[in-house]
């Protein structure tokens, strides 16, 4: 089998990027380990920049989320019992996000991908990547007990932060982390969200509280938890027992609650790997880099790789010009560090730090009443929410 | 011997509330460790909000700073071998700070207490705080062989960070302290500033340098240098080269290099203790609190804490009003907590730390990256450097 690119991860990177190329009557194939209802059922962001919503429409996938995306203008900061609202949509000269949850991308991107009958290969198994340093790149898989060979022009690891991409390369990348000393214990319930229109932040002496949404009818809970938390330990009525009192009296009474249909518990991770580009084989998204979720920026990260990757393709591949695909890195990277700035300094903002003494504790109390009284500060907060330009 | 305010320390702080506790007609008598000289000698900060400007006016010792003050419209970063101004006048509105030595301001203040024939004793020793908690608090020190008794109705520790009267109330104080992990190699020249406009903050890959100001013919420069180092190790030859491998090249082959007439290496700290009053003993600047230089905070705090303080001493003695002094701990904190916050982010922004790891280093990178080229975050930068409303 042949293609001009070889996608490696049917998740939201890969399935936009393939939409994208296809637009531009760039052939590609996506190799998927998983199944598609695997992929479908993992639990992931929901506050997308419009950049992302721009790019879902230019690739002709906007319509749903067009029409049941939730609209943005602000976001809540809780912490010493009140609330304090942020003014996103007045601080950046009317910018916004908005709220669609990752799962509904990802489906509207595989209907639109089967639709056109593009071709994707589920349970893929033992990729492997070969002659990527030179001009005729290949992929090799398993499948149904048969060994395949799918020849490319370029390839595209867009296989999250486990994936086989990045791991092929790892003697040439260097990589920057910082790990949290704590996780986030996430809820998903049934119930409609207690506040639709604006995320809500909560930093408590009790640790970091989030209030967030899929739908109007589905909400997304956080609390954060020692890493050595097991979801065993967590009842649904100790979580909302825990979330309540995380936040304001007002906004803890009118929390409905409900059972959870899914409830897990993340570790928070800060990670580049650089560069990203290695002969013909590019890294997008969780392949490269991670963020903590506090800032919503993962899944828009992995957006902006997409836009720049499909651009420098189609670039190299209708008119020949490799500027593109040689500025991928920079372009990426640049943005990405400004990201994983953002999302450690909203993360060390919100949470309680066990190691952190008391000098640590009032600077953070003091940055936090400082943010809600500047608007200079609360702007650098609300232009980076709704994201950096290009 | 009695007075209405016996004050503790004859810095900037003891003399400045003096001066404004006799305009307002209440006595007060300043006992001072040391000798006028040895006040004088101590090279310190030397950039002023307006708000320590007015309240020299306000005290009638404004003239000379006046005149001979020069205003800086704003600052300027140097990293990566480029310099990038922040137009702090323009950012808030008209807003400036001066430049204008403590040592300085100091003389102004002393003279102006010596030509009002205010009570000073020089040289007073073993300064022992009694019976604050009561109505008839009194001081007793030693001078000329002798021990002396000072009544009051109200005591001002001004005395700084290892003065007596914090450690007289050292049991009743909550402290809060981060140490840096580095030092302030600093060079006072009888030479003219290479940048007499703005002070010049740098971030290389060999540390934090700051070129600064006293006047126009005296130059206060320093280089970040490992605690361990010893003033010895580092010849004027060895300072002047390495502080023009910290800044951009053009910048560097302006420094007028000369002798030293003072060179010296301080710790970096930041430290608050709270509260600030204990019955009829108030403690103001340096005996509170203490930031790390990179702000030019100290002396501001310390202005501003004497505003505070002479105004309710006087509300109380004119007027018979507790309200100030009851307020007084609590309205100082917070203010010296955003202060504090500032120096603590400019000091971690500005250098280099040896315990950091590759990602903290690329975030600062970052961090610098994006802070010259958001208008939201230079606001941020410029507002604090001015000094936050009162």
């Amino acid at each position: 089998m042949r293609t001009q690119v070889a996608i490696i991860g049917a998740g939201p990177s890969g399935l936009l990027l393939g939409q994208l190329l296809a637009k531009a009557g760039i052939d590609n194939v996506i190799l998927e380990r998983q199944t598609g209802d695997y992929v479908l059922g993992r639990i992931r962001a929901g506050i997308l920049e419009q950049v992302t919503v721009d790019l879902m429409r230019e690739a002709g996938v906007g319509e749903r989320l067009d029409r049941e995306g939730i609209v943005h203008h602000s976001i809540e900061l809780v912490f010493s019992g009140a609330r304090h609202p942020i003014d996103v949509h007045g601080l950046t000269g009317g910018k916004v996000v908005t709220a669609y949850g990752q799962t509904e991308l990802t489906r509207d991107l595989m209907e639109a991908r089967a639709a056109a009958g593009l071709p994707t290969v589920y349970e893929a198994a033992d990729v492997a990547l070969h002659d990527f340093d030179g001009d005729k790149p290949r992929l090799t898989y398993r499948k149904d007990g048969q060994t395949h060979t799918l020849e490319c022009d370029f390839i595209a690891g867009c296989d999250g932060f486990h994936g086989v991409s990045r791991a092929t390369v790892k003697d040439r990348v260097t990589e920057y982390e910082k790990v949290y000393p704590f996780g986030w214990l996430g809820v998903l319930s049934e119930t409609p969200p207690v506040s639709p229109h604006a995320i809500v932040y909560g930093n408590s002496e009790r640790g970091f509280s989030l209030c967030s949404m899929r739908s109007m009818t589905r909400s997304r809970y956080y609390v954060q938890v020692p890493v050595s938390d097991q979801v065993e330990d967590w009842s649904d009525q100790r979580f909302w027992d825990e979330l309540k009192r995380r936040v304001d009296p007002e906004l803890a009474g009118r929390i409905v609650t409900g059972p959870s249909i899914e409830k897990s518990i993340a570790p928070l991770r800060s990670f580049v790997a650089e560069p990203m580009r290695f002969g013909r084989l590019f890294l997008a998204g969780d392949a490269g880099h991670i963020v903590p979720p506090t800032g919503a920026k993962g899944l828009n990260l992995a957006a902006t790789d997409v836009k720049y990757l499909s651009a420098a393709l189609i670039e190299f591949l209708k008119d020949k010009s490799p500027h593109g695909i040689d500025t991928y890195s920079e372009r990426c990277l640049k943005r990405i560090w400004k990201a994983e700035r953002f999302s450690w300094w909203l993360t060390t903002l919100m949470h309680r730090f066990p190691d952190t003494e008391g000098f640590g504790q009032k600077v953070q109390e003091a940055e936090l009443d400082y943010l809600v009284n500047s608007k200079a500060l609360s702007t650098s907060l609300a232009e980076n929410y709704v994201g950096l330009p290009l």
